[in-house]
């Protein structure tokens, strides 16, 4: 196996424990990008010899015997919307071509105080909304990677990083990351600080996290969750335990709602024959929950709320550069710009009500079980639609999409997990019973592991 | 001098050292009510047989030596828009009327907390908007108390109470203590939880103090603040210390930032002679400010968002019950109706660059020095003009009204001082110091104690 293969959990411990160099998975990782960035196109700025030196440094840290941060040496990709003061920081727009922060995102900051080598900015979709950039699917470059964290999510797809952080506000980490068949993680709303990312939406901007495994998108998770006092939603939290949770067994086996919801007209055949088999096997795991009837607006509602603050936070773009946005943006903030005040208060406060709903749910089941997407990554260069995800933003929930399943072609089709607020560590376990679960064909990953577990203890 | 006029630090230590009862203390309240309220009708729910049976509790428990808050056995009148577990909560309307709450608002549950005996509840006007409960202000009975904590700065300024609560959304505290002559102290936006309070706006909505000294004022304020879970505006802090910081001297002689603001252009020619006369007296101590130009739309700004905010929460009253609507309201709510939410959006935005303003004001001033209202109480019911309050409101700054002067038929003008956010601390005792210095006929209070303090440290 090539270093630029290694998982981040793997990378992370190969580096703190000397097994490799930082600066040798560097190299790795940009042997990849060599190879196959010409079709994907995964990166809006990567500089080798800006993140060789960074990982040059990180090696010369650890030499010196200093500390190390649970990242150190790992090369990680940073959307093009989040600030970096080293990278410039462009939100795929070219109203804003040329910019270079001065300061890095609370993100990035603290990408960087755990040691990770920023590898480089990855494509965005114009501000982050639906307009796509040049990255292409890397299981197949005639269709599109999805949006709006496309090169986060093509990237650690094709094996140029370990792990990328994206972001979303309507589908846009959940719905690349199961085009690409990564797994992609939002954990709960206010949760990991915001400030410095380009602001779309304070009611439902969500950063998210990239990996090709669950335990890779909770060690990045975990890293980045935190207070900062810049974002008035986070809120003071003891450091999670995201990657410990995960890779324990959970006490019970978990039980699935299985909600259809109202995106669910846009599932395609493939998408319903795949979760008509996964619920059979699933038996008594699963149960089906019919949400249609209380989050029937939901939907339109977080597209209200999207419109309006987008509208407002776009004000002087679309003033003074309109020519510059592309139709489907202006569309959008023409559309914000029409909603009465009383609307936009009522879909805010309307998520309350639905939260209550979800929460209903919760008591009974550990996690939400729906499509990420509508099927597999479309052909062309449209996004896709982010309805299966809309209300899992809007709701602020932690969601969860796994490389489960395949469509014929061997196109990656993503299954979406959602969980309790709060609950992020909870859903991640939950979400490695699943993909355990699976890979076993259908055998409870908690059965083998108990009877084990009673051996030991007889035997002890 | 008769119990009914203590003040409320000298009736807490008067219960707390065993020198006067409670039930001796409220039924000195309940002869006052009897005495004036015919004439000033301040409360809108008042049961002398349960204010008695709270202060004999009060007693009793005091007897067993158990411990004792700090407003221990102290009647205080609480605005009819807090809700209460005893006293019915019918937010001064008819659509409410007969409405028992079954758990008390985190206002009123300090209140309880800290001992206090909850008097009664004091009128507020409809939905503590603008139409007039039935209130009249204790000083001249064809005036109006102001509101819309009619009930409570009225009860105390007619000595039926020595401590009330109140709210402000626009001028609702400030306002009517400056026409009743009392002491009002609306703390910083946050500080005090609004939950179980009526919803009006949660970018506007206070809660605030009535006493009849700055002492009174902050003693109670002091009890009110804290962190409460359900009111998302408010964080955890640590217990402030109003009336200990409050009542010592400032290390060096305040300096007032006069500031006629946009409202100046309602002043009446008294108030424009009485500050012209108190600046001129304070010398030194005060600078103008000119804040015209930042704060032009500040006012108007502020109404845009309770208009909004106000057809937003007074939604389902307005399509239901719209007759028994104030017009007045139902303009208001019309209003807000017909605001585009980009306009709102911005509107909320807005806040923090006028923030910056005012913070620059305060790194040279300890507070703006600024009309409590255009003039003295006007005649006739409608309770006044709120312009010298909304910037204050919008700006979520910590304000208090001081009765420092009166026209010359001996009705009560306010001085309206405005902090720092989260310097309420300071405010009061910048208060304090401008009292003294008005009651000293411009001799700087630090002054004489300074040499005072000169003296001992030579002699030491």
């Amino acid at each position: 196996m090539s270093l630029g293969s290694l998982s981040l959990v793997d990378a992370a411990a190969g580096i703190r424990e000397g097994r490799i160099t930082s600066t040798e998975l560097v190299e790795a990782c940009l042997a990849r990008v060599e190879e196959v960035d010409a079709k994907v196109e995964a990166w809006a700025f990567l500089d080798p010899a800006h993140a060789l030196a960074q990982a040059k440094a990180a090696d010369n840290h650890r030499r010196q015997g200093r500390p190390t941060g649970p990242l150190h040496g790992v090369p990680i990709g940073v959307k093009d919307i989040f600030d970096t003061a080293d990278y410039p920081t462009e939100f795929g727009s070219p109203l804003w071509s040329g910019r270079t922060p001065r300061r890095d995102a609370a993100a990035v900051a603290r990408l960087r105080a755990a040691g990770a080598v920023v590898m480089g900015k990855t494509v965005t979709t114009e501000y982050a909304y639906y307009n796509p950039g040049k990255t292409r699917n890397p299981h197949d470059p005639t269709r599109t990677p999805g949006g709006s964290s496309s090169g986060s999510a093509a990237a650690v797809a094709a094996g140029m990083v370990p792990g990328a952080i994206g972001s979303q506000t309507n589908g846009s980490v959940i719905r690349p990351a199961a085009f690409c068949g990564v797994v992609g993680f939002k954990p709960t709303h206010g949760l990991i600080p915001r400030t410095g990312a380009l602001l779309l939406s304070r009611a439902l901007d969500h950063v998210g996290v990239f990996g090709r495994s669950i335990a890779d998108a909770a060690l990045l998770a975990e890293t980045l969750v935190g207070f900062d006092e810049e974002d008035p939603d986070t809120r003071p939290v003891s450091h999670p335990h995201f990657v410990e949770i995960a890779g324990s067994a959970p006490p019970l086996p978990p039980r699935f709602a299985f909600a259809r919801t109202p995106a669910w007209k846009f599932a395609e055949p493939v998408t319903e024959q795949a979760f008509a088999e996964l619920v059979e096997t699933l038996g008594d795991n699963a149960g089906e929950v019919d949400l249609s009837m209380s989050f029937e607006r939901a939907i339109e509602l977080q597209g209200l709320v999207m419109a309006v603050d987008m509208a407002h936070n776009f004000h002087r773009d679309y003033e003074q550069g309109r020519d510059k946005l592309s139709p489907v943006l202006r569309a959008l903030i023409e559309k914000g710009r029409q909603v009465p005040a009383v609307e936009y208060t009522r879909a805010l406060a309307a998520s309350a009500n639905l939260n209550a709903v979800a929460e209903s749910v919760f008591d009974e089941y550990d996690a939400i079980l729906t499509p990420a997407a509508p099927g597999p990554a479309p052909r062309g260069t449209a996004t896709g639609n982010p309805a299966f995800c809309s209300i899992w933003t809007y709701l602020g929930t932690p969601a969860i999409t796994l490389p489960l399943m395949q469509d014929e072609s061997g196109m990656p089709i993503g299954v979406q997990l959602v969980g309790r607020r709060g609950n992020d560590a909870r859903l991640l376990r939950t979400a490695q019973w699943l993909t355990e679960f699976v890979a076993g064909g259908g055998r409870r990953p908690g059965k083998k592991a108990k009877s084990g577990s009673t051996k030991r203890k007889a035997a002890s």
